[in-house]
């Protein structure tokens, strides 16, 4: 199994890194990280660069697609070199999946017409623009296509897909490597659970970095 | 507040991306990525690339460090400029941090003597060692200490600290930008819920990838 994650600037790190601690655990399986214009790939918060050799063309059959969000989701959503990679590779592709707004992408690029799919809470909205039915899960998966909500749920989503194609005793081997039994010291990780006044807090914050709105 | 987030080759990512994703979203926070030799710094599964451009020496006096485990946890256990800097930068810091068998590298350079702390589960015995006190939680702080246990446990660890050091609020509003509300597919993320046989499989790859046992 080949898994192709795709960054861009202003990428999400824990977006991808998460499911690719997840990913890159699994028997027969190899990663590699692409972009569309190799090099040094600098993430949102600008203090994290990546060193990417492999382009888009380097990799025209992967098993499995992700691509992340973040504010620099925003640059990648008009029709172009990635959407046409995108749509390419999806045709062949075991999994095509995304974490955060990288659903977005997916659905600009025209891949999630008809399907079910989530996004980040702030940009669950955006996706029924694109012909998608926004789902207020943390993953969704339709046919083969897998989305996970914010940046921390693509872990959920690599481990759900793990199971669904190695079996879920490969799964839970890799979810006992990792140490994910997660106790997060407060219950605000989603709008459900998180008091108003930290909803407003948050959206604001998200509002600043990303005039858009799309988190 | 400066965090120094150290790397060196044979990093596990999201060991210091978990905690990274969290510290680098606080308010008045910057964050840099530092390592004994500048350059690119290759992690543990050997397909990610960090482009780090900042030395030990560049950063002499950060208010929290944190170093995270991995397979090249190993080669970070000597005496030399690392554990050297570890020392110096820990008089004055706020809080000096680890995530999963980076305790192991804070420890050996005798930080961590007659304090609590605590490890990834397979390497966590081997704290006691260098005389601290192995304790068998997700995230232990004892004095400016804080440890996490492996890999993901770096997520929980931060959100706590920012909790105490800008209070409940703040670190709330992070956790519901990065919507972490995990639902983990499975239950096998600990010792203590996996089955015998996902433990007796997760034992031997960590033995496989390191050969002294340590995850």
């Amino acid at each position: 199994m080949q898994v192709a994650i795709v960054l861009y600037p202003g990428f999400t790190s824990l977006d991808v890194i998460g499911p690719y601690e997840v990913m890159g655990r699994l028997p027969g399986t190899e990663v590699v990280f692409v972009a569309e214009r190799p090099g040094i790939v600098v993430n949102d918060l600008g203090n994290l660069s990546v060193d990417v050799v492999t382009s888009l063309a380097d990799v025209p059959k992967p098993d499995v697609v992700l691509i992340g969000g973040g504010p620099g989701q925003a640059q990648q959503m008009s029709d172009g070199a990635l959407h046409a990679w995108l749509r390419r590779v999806d045709r062949t592709s075991v999994w095509t999946t995304s974490v955060c707004t990288g659903s977005l992408i997916l659905a600009a690029a025209g891949l999630l017409k008809g399907r079910r799919a989530t996004s980040h809470w702030a940009a669950l909205d955006h996706l029924g623009e694109f012909g998608a039915t926004p789902s207020k899960e943390r993953v969704v998966v339709d046919g083969h296509y897998a989305t996970a909500a914010g940046v921390s749920a693509g872990i959920d989503m690599a481990l759900s897909l793990a199971g669904l194609q190695l079996g879920d005793d490969v799964a839970r081997t890799v979810q006992l490597i990792i140490e994910y039994a997660p106790q997060p010291p407060y219950d605000a990780g989603s709008l459900e659970t998180a008091p108003p006044e930290i909803v407003r807090m948050a959206t604001e914050r998200l509002a600043q970095r990303f005039p858009d709105g799309r988190g």
